[in-house]
């Protein structure tokens, strides 16, 4: 298998002032291809640096990509440092890239400066790659074999984002004409109720019996439960894409209700599938959401899916007792004898939303998110989250509640955690996975 | 000038399935005490490579950051590679860190596995500093002169965000109790309501006079606003660091009701500030929220701070029409004529919210957040924000209201540039720095 190194130019990413996601991309699209990243590096504009780091990737890596440290302003010294790493005599001027230039330049009716002129000079030992979208052209250099003892290809991609991002295609092209790639395929498996330790411990006989080729790893997240990620190598073979499949699928059935999805799946964007809609059925169900110790989270988390407008209705957050029992219709009494964190009060709360938004299912939350607040009995991190479901045909009202308890003082982390458990029972009482 | 570099271990960066936050978070740390990041990496959970990665690291610099590979399942290979790297002769059980694990564990009502009581044994060669948000314990290695020419300490955090930035102040103390440091003084100064370029254009002469040793930085969010952060270097002296006073209180004076706080200050942490609150007032006043497009998100961003129940009585998401009418007592006729993305509707969303909740503050939003929907008239990042204040002497409401405009396609971006703005303008409000 091919093997990859992105390495990334700038100080604003080493003191911290901007989080690198082209690498993120990058790497995405190098897996797609079958080549498997080894390493990633940020390291600072200084052309010592840079060439040294260049070079011990060069002889590890069959391709490195750098990207950043190529704009007009004088603190980016990269091409002059591929220009020595390379052995490049001088520089030419690359006639496709400055049309793009005197375009750009022209559209934004800004006048040709010579710095601008300069960022067509490339090396004369670099091949081109146009960037359509922007000035800095992307540069590919082959060093031969006698060089580093294998092939090894190096592609020099600008910064800034979306630029990167357009200009992946191309690269990933011309890196498939200097090699065999042999595909890997990914599969990502969603859960949500078990903890990483539990979950492992589940299925540790299974991972056992994985074969060398099969990856698996575990993401957990507080708002996405353990997610498990399979990776299977050199699966351009048809035997190894079988059996991938086959091993995914008992995976999943091993793991049961506790899967809510696959590969981007969020507790959030299932709900549209979950819910029954038109044009499969005449009837489209509808939720609501009460809040009270998420403060607005659940309801944001459901409306961060374009088109939830369709099933969505709206919410209460009622943080104060009095919002509870005025629009929610929580009994005082509730309030009085169980307290504001109980399970009376978050199935009232439910079957409170459900009536005053009028919709077929509604989920609630009340506890401690932190890190001030809680007693011995109702410490931080205890919460009530129950769901209502109104049955259409008989008029009715079922209710399901759960209490969910985090070990967590942070008021962050318990907000997220309380608001993924309260999508995850909704998710279940829709479903009917509960008994 | 003390270096370091920071090393993230993990398939999951490498596969471009998580973008690499933590570094970033490190990265301002070290800045924040006078340590220059030189490097960054991300590597896999290789051993080899892990070992070969770090010893080469330390030949470098004199702190190396680890972080990742340490959770309980068997995918994490990052403790055997410190234990070699370190020549240790065997593990010892951290007894704290026994303790914490029990707790969460038993907080979670899960039992403790083999797998779970593993995780507080650490290489012999190790110092632990407790984590009290995980299970993983941070662990501190430290590398006399005789094995790489310079003393070096590495540390191995955890790889999951909160517990590592919960750590990073330990973290930064036993940097400090090893290596003198500088002083860098770091001074954040928070404004909304400037786009970046016309800020810039605004204190340029400012900007240009500044002397060397004082750097300006843009941190451009869009909950935030652009935040500048001055660095003041070689701040030992008393005479510069009273000349970074004084430069800092010039560029607030300059910006003027555009600045809304320092350091780490967000619009929503300075509610409670801006709010008549006892003891320096007889009375609390209060404040509500209606939102449509932002769908729970300023409500989220309000009850994000600790304490937020003592002027947060709650809020209304009204994604339907309906809601809107029947809760938020907008009229009919407002919605037919106007539509719901209109000045008018978030004037009464607003009223109405004040009204509901029965509180002296009420803020607003409606708007279209994309990808799909809107028109040539509304199109997708048109949204209209209202803020109502109820005077308690009078009676009166006064409702100010505002267009935003976002130029992005995107869902997220477009909800938090509302909910930013939302309480942007409930700040100038309380404020009364509105006419």
């Amino acid at each position: 298998m091919k093997t990859a190194a992105i390495c990334t130019i700038g100080d604003e990413i080493l003191i911290g002032q901007i989080v690198d996601t082209n690498s993120s991309y990058i790497a995405q699209a190098l897996n797609g291809i079958g080549v498997k990243v080894g390493r990633m590096e940020s390291i600072a504009d200084d052309r010592t640096q840079i060439i040294s780091s260049l070079d011990n990737l060069l002889k590890c890596c069959d391709i490195v990509i750098v990207t950043g440290g190529l704009g007009p302003t004088k603190d980016d010294i990269t091409k002059p440092a591929l220009a020595e790493l390379s052995g490049a005599a001088g520089y030419k001027e690359d006639a496709e890239q400055l049309a793009i230039i005197e375009q750009i330049l022209s559209r934004r009716g800004i006048a040709m400066l010579p710095v601008n002129r300069a960022q067509a000079q490339v090396p004369d030992t670099a091949t081109v790659i146009p960037n359509k979208l922007g000035t800095a052209p992307i540069m590919e250099f082959v060093f031969d074999e006698g060089r580093y003892g294998h092939k090894a290809v190096l592609y020099s991609m600008p910064g800034v984002p979306f630029e990167t991002i357009a200009a992946l295609d191309d690269v990933m092209q011309s890196i498939k004409s200097h090699f065999d790639t042999e595909p890997i395929l990914h599969q990502t498996i969603c859960t949500f109720g078990l903890a990483e330790s539990v979950l492992a411990e589940k299925i540790a006989d299974w991972e056992d019996s994985l074969p060398e080729y099969i990856h698996l790893a575990y993401l957990p997240g507080t708002l996405t439960g353990v997610r498990l990620r399979l990776s299977c190598y050199g699966a351009g073979s048809t035997e190894r894409a079988a059996e991938f499949e086959r091993t995914t699928a008992q995976l999943k059935e091993m793991l049961g209700t506790y899967v809510y999805g696959t590969g981007s799946d969020s507790l959030q964007s299932i709900l549209p599938h979950l819910l029954q809609c038109p044009p499969q059925s005449a009837y489209q169900e509808t939720v609501a959401v009460a809040e009270s110790c998420t403060g607005g989270l659940v309801s944001n988390l459901i409306t961060s899916v374009p088109g939830s407008s369709e099933y969505y209705k709206g919410s209460v957050t009622s943080y104060s007792n009095e919002v509870k029992i005025n629009l929610l219709n929580v009994p005082e009494e509730v309030l009085e004898q169980k307290g504001a964190v109980s399970r009376e009060c978050a199935e009232a709360m439910a079957r409170g939303a459900a009536c005053l938004l009028d919709t077929d299912y509604a989920v609630a939350t009340t506890g401690i998110a932190g890190p001030g607040g809680g007693s011995e009995e109702k410490p931080v991190g205890t919460c009530w989250i129950a769901a209502a479901h109104r049955n259409p045909s008989t008029g009715e009202t079922e209710v399901f509640s759960r209490l969910v308890q985090s070990a967590s003082k942070s008021r962050k982390v318990n907000m997220e955690r309380f608001a993924a458990n309260a999508l995850n029972l909704l998710r279940l009482v829709i479903g009917q996975k509960l008994l």
